[in-house]
């Protein structure tokens, strides 16, 4: 029903839309920004009410940021497709394997990357990202996707080197704008079955990964339960749910990202992402 | 020079400064909330200036909260003190290792814990908590302190069965109320040197950490200088420093916190913290 935004430069966003024929429209004029507070059920209802051809359309082709402000939380499920658990030469989770992305790696979804000091080993991850609209604890399976305001595609970036130099992952899916989102969160309602949904990816024009949700090994409602089982999840958490098979360590000799190469990488009905790894400067 | 706080309810807290003789005044005149952004230096001198005896005494005794509002991230190091890496049968790490705790499980110094449902292994850190006053990135150690806004408390609750359940530990470490903070946040010229503190845990009564900051393998300014090669920190940012041994895991058997069990722990310095293990309720 309603494809949500933040357009604008980083750190001056506003909120929009994106209506039916795909034009970005002003929705400032009723939210001053879009907060984790927006995306309860009464608030996207009000702005689903709203008849887009009366808001204001945008000029130009401005940035999209992250979707939402000031997310308390992005939580990433690791090794999700039976398939991508098997490039990485890793066994098959018996439970949703958890870490954490730090919120201040998270940017827009054509934002540049840039390649951090020391980086040799840069890859990509496509993976369907829930958007949190209402706090979850101990939510069943059954309610579970009442708790979801909406979906976005997340590009989990990950440099391998940092990631597996201790045990913690971390600290190779933190580093500044390795957390791609957006570039828009389309509601719930907008998405008949999450788990059946082609997500793709291509770097300089190659198709790399090419999956369907269908073959997560933990459904979003699943995954939705086991986190609150542990830890509240909060409207605005981000969930990235894990990537297909298709990443630059699976294949023989690996393939890293470098300075100039481009990502492409998109989810049906989510739209599209594009970055370009860049050099890094203070 | 100052220490601030934030009390009150929980979501509804107030800025508050404890004046020289331990007096909790109003700051809310001033600030209304304590946000990262009241950490920048320039902030912090407006503050210090204030004659603490103009500003309004608090009555009664309110509980303290996280004391500031909106952490975008708490990192973690792991093992980093050489004792407890052997107490954990871990080898001691070459590099700092780094995981992240869920902003949802940070909480107020004297609140209640409640004991996860399925939860069989919680466990005590006291740590020396560091928060971040300006944006840091790729700051060299000799800079790093120039970052800190101040110091306080942390006690990184841990559920070792969930923690270790898959390789990565931030379940283990991100339930709700597993980060106590505070109660206050004590600036950084307060503190002489911050790899010269006392800091103990008691359980019941009975000492279980008794360490010194003064043994921690890697130090403040090697940890900041970093963590800001792979992960840019930002003002309200926490950093949990690592536990000096005597966890319950630490023991032959392991000694894990029951409902009723109490935590007393503090850092010379930076007050004290009191906890109590309460059953899970919804």
């Amino acid at each position: 029903m309603t494809k949500l935004c933040r357009y604008g430069r980083p750190g001056s966003e506003k909120p929009g839309l994106i209506d039916s024929s795909g034009t970005l429209r002003d929705l400032s004029g009723l939210w001053s920004d879009l907060t984790p507070e927006r995306l309860s059920p009464q608030s996207l209802a009000q702005v689903a009410a709203i008849d887009a051809a009366t808001l204001p359309a945008v000029e130009g082709s401005p940035r999209f940021g992250v979707p939402i402000s000031h997310v308390s939380k992005c939580v990433c499920i690791g090794l999700n497709y039976a398939d991508h658990a098997e490039e990485a030469g890793l066994p098959i989770p018996q439970e949703p394997i958890v870490f954490l992305k730090a919120p201040s790696a998270l940017c827009g979804a054509h934002d540049d990357i840039p390649i951090p000091p020391h980086a040799s080993q840069v890859d990509w991850e496509v993976e369907l990202g829930i958007v949190i609209g209402s706090t979850a604890r101990h939510v069943t399976e059954a309610k579970a996707l009442e708790h979801v305001a909406g979906y976005c595609i997340v590009n989990d970036v990950s440099e391998r080197s940092f990631q597996m130099q201790s045990s913690q992952w971390d600290k190779g899916k933190g580093c500044d704008n390795f957390g791609p989102v957006g570039p828009f969160l389309v509601t719930a309602d907008e998405i008949a079955d999450p788990q059946n949904l082609r997500l793709w990816l291509d770097v300089n024009g190659t198709r790399r990964q090419d999956g369907s949700t269908a073959t997560m090994i933990f459904s979003v409602r699943e995954i939705i339960a086991y986190l609150s089982r542990y830890m509240t999840l909060l409207p605005g958490d981000i969930i990235a749910t894990g990537t297909p098979p298709g990443v630059g360590m699976g294949h023989k000799p690996p393939l890293w990202l470098q300075e100039g190469d481009e990502m492409r990488l998109g989810i049906e009905g989510l739209g599209e992402q594009k970055q370009t790894l860049v050099r890094w400067t203070r």
